[in-house]
């Protein structure tokens, strides 16, 4: 094992080959997630290894410990969508300007973060030549060479790849980054039906990452004309939300652009009676932002909190040997526990690092957020007997090695469901219902996620935007929930006073 | 199944609608392997899906048809890699020149094939940031951050990723390409002895790929110092050839990196005994180039023929229903066909298009390259076979239905086998042991792979460049193969007349 834990203010206990470990106990947090919710992110991500800062603003580095959480995110992903007839694709991380700019929403949302090439090596290029944001004009010329006859529909591509926003505005890890790793979906199909089904089975694919993988609690419902996907029909999404800054995070989107990509980009078919029609196209993805909003929903002032399904070492096995006890049988005891339980395809490692005590090694690994911990000592080997300390509540027990294996299952699966149900809770005590606009600004301030009846008109939602403008940044939808409360007759829009048409969820946000 | 085969000229079978069936049958290849290699080669990735040529020159979108190969290739070597206890990480696209600069053999190897980005939006970026053409210089100011003590070592890094070389020469789909995907493997060890067993162990992987999955023969070998890697120590490869032009192709690299980085980036950690030491370095990858490579082995005058471990369907199985007979029996011939070939692991599908002729339906698929084609009419139907026929050679077998998934089995290891086989014949038969600068250039313009004794001096490898230059490019050697023949007292150079040293391959290249 080579992981080692640089930075951060000593925490832990000594012990072992003292020189050694002074140097390298530089471990635990110097911030509160209460008390300086950005710095302590910041030292979450870096303390916990998953993140080392670049020397370039809004590049980050992504360790083994984000990586193998993307990896097992995208494992359950990609066999989903090829379950729904999704393709491998590779398009090319280039796009002229003038194919870039040829949907003018869409270029307009983009333009301002796009980067730009301009020379190769000495030499100026003819054109300037930008790197995708997103990938629906590089992919759709294409579309409209492949797509001929309605039997070439529907046509469902996926990548995953990089692309590059270079934003200016508060670079996070993972959050807003000006380079990320996504998936993108296109699809094409023959009819709207097709793919607004397709919109929401995606939607609930995301739903199933945040809440089943990264126990994540999000609303999924419908973006406003404001918020949508520049260029497209409509936008659904999957919003998370963070008590500690009251903000609104997005999770992932699902767009269906209707004709409009289709109409820019010739892309029609051969209908069966032999007329052409204009395809209607979805676009979809998710990112390495949703690891960040699951480090921000379950971390604690000892680091990193991991749930089971995603944490690259689910159980990590560390010796105990006091004085004068028989570290030989410890250490096979520990082995012969990690083999166990990887036999029963559990992630289960071993510390038998000799430089660093066992207090430091739980304070390692619970900065590195790993779900359980067993310990065992020479009262364990005489008793038969493994202790095993859980990460999200502290709790310990020992347990029978006779009874192991299923024990640590049902505590794995037990710490998943409690850290959906906590965040679940978290999030829905900060839900406030309002109906006017004073309650709006005063549960605003009061960092809550605010859910109220409105007109939906685009002219009211710049005008809240307009006057919650600050230094926090300004209100706006996060989105309108598919799970709509009841609207009683003659409710009024909270900000403009118009008859309300819907329920919509709004705050600050990511 | 929505895949249509678009360009090349008509070949195949008519019938089944006509109107419809003349529109969409440009099956088939314009060009000859034999006549006009370049030609075939774009005609076969174009034709088979796997590329379509995109609008910046020297970039390529791949297809399903390929990326799924991809795909399979690696899962193999992830796992291997994994087994040897690689880590996933990724760092950035991204490279400031202050850092891409470090290595001055390094850069100047590169420096020519550099992007720059130098705007964001409409605004000048303060300096201008280098996209990577390989990752060397991204991470190894991390690993020094990152490695302290013999504890941290050994540190195994890698990534997949997409990395560009705007290179000015000929692109060509897979084989030279101004962005292509890779996996690039970056370690450091404590001592060379474990440097040194590292690159031997990922050479092999290398091989495996090639020959195992690929069905190509390559060389194991060391490159000269005029050919290793900017900034290395040494450089050992794979290197296949290409009978038809007479050049020789790397196939991937396994780079020992000797000290020379962890000089220029400060990589130190303090031994056992307290004393500060360098690090020693590995660089290794294996990109997209190697598809093309397979592409061009194997492919024939009908297109693509691909072998069975990398094929994206093994087994393609198509109703040949004449006229009159019970076409939904057939069909569900075929459906129990595919559906228990699948049951047993082998990727099968069914093309059941109506639109298109069984005559059509062969020629797209030996288009694609399939290794197997069931065909399934009334009179197998009436004598429970299936007959099978092979890609790689044409021959033409009836099967008991009984036997299928056995003999399909068979038949697949058979052909990997072959592949394999003739592939090695076709190579091993232009290998030419030369002995003077005359034989050399009549070997050269003979297409050949030459196997030469010479001084293994660097002026003698440039003078042979300079001796050779022309249309065609320089010969310069390829690799010195590991297995290496006797080399007799006394033999002499071939070049330069000095005393032999060792058997390498020369030969123009890609």
């Amino acid at each position: 094992m080579s992981t080692g834990g640089k930075g951060g203010a000593a925490k832990g206990g000594g012990g072992g080959k003292k020189k050694e470990v002074k140097k390298e106990t530089k471990l635990g947090m110097a911030y509160r997630k209460d008390d300086n919710f950005g710095e302590w992110y910041s030292e979450v991500v870096v303390n916990s290894e998953m993140i080392e800062y670049y020397d370039i603003s809004g590049c980050y580095i992504l360790r083994p410990w984000a990586m193998e959480i993307w990896e097992l995110l995208k494992e359950f992903f990609d066999a989903e969508i090829k379950k729904l007839k999704l393709k491998p694709y590779y398009f090319p991380l280039f796009v002229t300007e003038n194919v870039l700019q040829k949907e003018k929403d869409h270029i307009e949302g983009f333009a301002p973060e796009v980067a730009w090439v301009t020379k190769s090596g000495k030499s100026d290029l003819e054109a300037p030549i930008a790197i995708r944001p997103t990938s629906e004009t590089v992919m759709y010329p294409y579309f409209s060479k492949w797509i001929r006859s309605h039997r070439d529909l529907p046509l469902r591509c996926n990548q995953w790849c990089n692309v590059v926003r270079w934003e200016f505005s508060n670079p996070t890890p993972f959050i807003r980054s000006r380079e990320f790793l996504w998936q993108e979906g296109h699809t094409a199909f023959a009819t709207k039906e097709e793919a607004d089904q397709e919109v929401l089975q995606i939607l609930e694919l995301y739903r199933r990452i945040y809440e089943e993988f990264l126990a994540v609690p999000v609303s999924k419902g419908r973006k406003s004309e404001m918020e949508k996907f520049a260029g497209g029909l409509y936008t659904t999404s999957v919003e998370a939300f963070i008590p500690n800054t009251g903000r609104g995070i997005q999770g992932a989107t699902s767009h269906c652009l209707g004709q409009n990509f289709a109409k820019m980009f010739d892309i029609t078919f051969e209908n069966e009676k032999g007329a052409r029609e204009m395809v209607w196209q979805n676009s979809w993805a998710y990112t390495t932002r949703s690891i960040g909003v699951m480090v921000m929903t379950h971390g604690d002032d000892k680091g990193l909190v991991l749930p089971p399904r995603v944490a690259p070492i689910q159980v990590i096995v560390i010796p105990v040997p006091y004085k004068d006890a028989d570290t030989t049988a410890i250490k096979e005891a520990c082995e012969s526990t990690v083999y166990n339980l990887n036999q029963s395809d559990i992630r289960a490692d071993l510390d038998t690092r000799e430089n660093y005590s066992p207090g430091w090694k739980y304070s390692h690994w619970e900065m590195k957020g790993v779900p359980l911990r067993i310990e065992i000592g020479p009262k364990d080997l005489a008793n038969k007997q493994v202790r095993i300390v859980r990460r999200d509540n502290g709790s310990k027990v020992d347990i029978p090695v006779i009874n192991l294996v299923e024990e640590v299952k049902a505590l794995l699966d037990g710490i998943q469901e409690n850290l959906l149900k906590t965040a679940k809770e978290k999030r829905d005590a900060c839900i406030e219902v309002i109906k006017t606009w004073d309650d709006f600004t005063a549960a605003l301030n009061n960092k809550r996620l605010i859910l109220a009846a409105w007109c939906d008109e685009e002219e009211v939602e710049k005008d809240v935007k307009a006057r919650t403008k600050g230094d926090l940044g300004a209100a706006k939808t996060l989105c309108t929930p598919f799970d709509q409360p009841e609207l009683a007759e003659g409710t009024l829009c909270f900000a403009s006073g118009k008859p309300a048409k819907k329920w919509s969820f709004w705050g600050r946000s990511y």
